[in-house]
């Protein structure tokens, strides 16, 4: 593997997965791959799960870490190509992705969508002005479309529950949000879903369709109660509106995730990236169940990183 | 050691401190310990002596660090339970604790006192949510009320240096300053003293009384002149009024520790938790004569964090 | 080596630059040198290529790296000796450089210009008070007049890419910026380029003359066109104006380096310390051209520090 910015850069979904299931049993086995390289991981964002979880998945793999909280501690960047920098940018990407690629042999950089700029968000550009100018791998900590380390990890905490001799049903339901919140998370879950044979069901209030790009032909279901019928897992996560882009539309239903909306699940393991807005996105009820996932999902970060990283240390696909 | 938040759980205050001044003659003798695990510390608040002395200690054991700024590199942290989290805080103690135990295998934390809200200071709200969220071992690097790694290390600094033939006199002295302090490091020193057979004699103006759960039956003396007699040992420290919580009560006396304060004492050592405000608390002349041991307790911080560290990856005692 | 601020701690210019261009080959040859030693890296300021790079250099070493963003992470210094600390500072620098050597076997500070007090800043007052106070070696990462650690850099890319058969012709010119900077890479490249036998000229616009303690008998040149006559180096930096301290004075002028400006030149290469303001400093078409060395430069900032903390680990000369 050269790169790790979307599901398209693993060969198979489901080989991965196992591997990274396998690699959790004994996570230090490889601590030899990564003697005397680097990675650097670059923060444009805040980060608890990501920042962390990948320290402890290049510990794991003796690879040594650098952090850069890269506008606090270095120099706010530049991303106009061309651009005649007498304002308040002081170092261009193209610098900056190449003078770090001096110092990392990997190199992960976390740049959230703006929601403020639809075209230059969808078009990736930060993560793909980055990645052109660094000479070294690049992987994704969260970028402005998608977030493909936390999919991973997301598919890891499914494979471990899987339902027994049944197709699983998944449905990502949208939640409740007191603000403007990226797409990245909804974006990409429903991508890497899209690549494996489960059920798959988006549940949102209308206006809030994810973009066609990563949906796919995943079924859409407005009625939240329809769409959660027979669920196996649910995956809760806000969003804001991609066509009225990134506004916060009102919604006069409540989406928020109760115990009572689970009465139609079969039984339904509860999913979230975290930070999760207690009883606004879901209650304390579904989140402090036995049945919520949420803690290993962010256990799995470390080895969907890691089994990332791995691939990347050997070259392997 | 499964947790260090206060002297009560350590089992015998001179035996601690005798194996930290054993280990501190060969530190790094048991660096295979930490050999795979992490430790991470978390910080709400600024430091200086904590973060390098206990990064350094756990360099020591071979464990590997990863810390947090949690406020300013992920996010703001909700303590109420059963909160509906449509305001300024994004991720509530008990998920952050609970996903930090995911990646470390101990967890320090850094929170001080408000100051503004007695009751959630002293039944220290904050530090207890955490440590009962965590699924790992916690340790204090300095709560609302208390500092006990920083106790340990005074502890240790005045075994290294106590008089010969003789009970010590230990004196904790109130010190000026300009603004409200929290009472945590004189708290913690007096918890720690009241375990030592030391004649110990706290001084401070009238409106200062620290909490008796830590002072219990020490004697107090508002005078600061008589209390500094025959000591060989002054402790100095500011903190804020723990009756009229938070405030600074104006104070008509000089209570700033100088040469002629010492006259009295047995040629006192003096100690102080640092950073110190010069002049303001203590005279430049007291804390650069040979007298001082400010530097001496800020190295033996390395070795109180490290023994403590060393007792819980031992599961020991 | 026991310290490093300025081109006067080395022996020889040309022996440290060999040797750094030999360990370039194999850089974790020395990787027992460090061996349970500790560097601090303290920043007064932002930094990304010092930053990483001293952190790299370490970890070549075998050296554990403790960073300090002092100021966010720590307590505000104080710098005047018998200073009344009532004010906004709150820790000494003179107790903080103490406390860090109880931590650190050596020592890297950044600390800026300030450009509004001359006589402090001319006189290295904070980077003086630091190492004065500390117990340990200090290495600039970059003080108030001088850059060591980006010079030495410099010399080993000049050195990489000198031409053959002749003496080269390095050009240091000003170049306009948007806001004052200071001159400690200017003054730096100047001090050392006087160490060797190369032709050295200055060229800038009246009324940004470098203080002459750095520059000594170094050609000036006002005029840029002639001063780039035959260059081999062209190294391109802005800073503000030292007689009319940290001013910007208007330039009529244009001394953006441009493909234009070099046609003079021998095909120079084309130098910068980075961060760069682009088609400001600059043009892109010479930032890009393939004569530009300024991700070399980068690079060999990892090999001038190395080179450094190798010998102050060895302590020889």
């Amino acid at each position: 593997m050269k790169k790790f910015f979307s599901v398209n850069d693993i060969t198979d979904l489901h080989t991965i997965v196992k591997e990274a299931i396998t690699l959790k049993k004994t996570p230090q086995q490889n601590n030899h791959l990564g003697k005397g390289k680097t990675i650097g991981l670059v923060f444009l964002n805040s980060s608890l799960r990501t920042r962390l979880s990948t320290q402890k998945a290049a510990q794991n793999l003796g690879l040594h870490t650098i952090i850069l909280n890269a506008n606090q501690e270095a120099w706010t960047w530049e991303f106009e190509d061309g651009a005649i920098m007498n304002g308040n940018t002081v170092e261009h990407v193209k610098d900056a992705a190449n003078v770090l690629s001096q110092y990392c042999d990997i190199i992960g950089i976390r740049c959230f969508a703006s929601l403020t700029n639809k075209e230059e968000d969808i078009t990736e550009k930060v993560y793909t002005l980055f990645e052109k100018y660094a000479k070294v791998p690049v992987v994704s900590l969260e970028s402005a479309t998608l977030h493909p380390f936390q999919s991973l990890a997301d598919c890891i905490t499914i494979e471990e529950h899987l339902p027994k001799n049944k197709k699983p049903k998944v449905v990502l339901t949208w939640a409740p949000h007191i603000k403007a919140i990226p797409h990245a998370v909804g974006n990409s879950f429903a991508q890497w879903m899209n690549q494996t044979d489960y059920d798959f069901v988006i549940t949102h209030p209308v206006g809030y369709e994810l973009d066609t790009k990563f949906t796919q032909n995943a079924v859409i279901e407005y009625n939240q109660e329809k769409a959660l019928e027979n669920a196996d897992f649910v995956y809760v996560k806000n969003w804001s509106s991609f066509q009225d882009y990134g506004k916060v539309i009102p919604v006069e239903e409540d989406w928020m995730l109760t115990n009572d909306k689970l009465r139609g699940t079969n039984n339904a393991k509860i999913m979230h990236c975290l930070p999760v807005r207690r009883n606004v996105e879901i209650s304390d009820e579904v989140l402090d169940s036995e049945n919520s996932l949420v803690y290993q999902q962010a256990n799995n970060r470390t080895y969907a990183a890691q089994i990332v990283l791995q691939k990347i240390l050997e070259n392997h696909e």
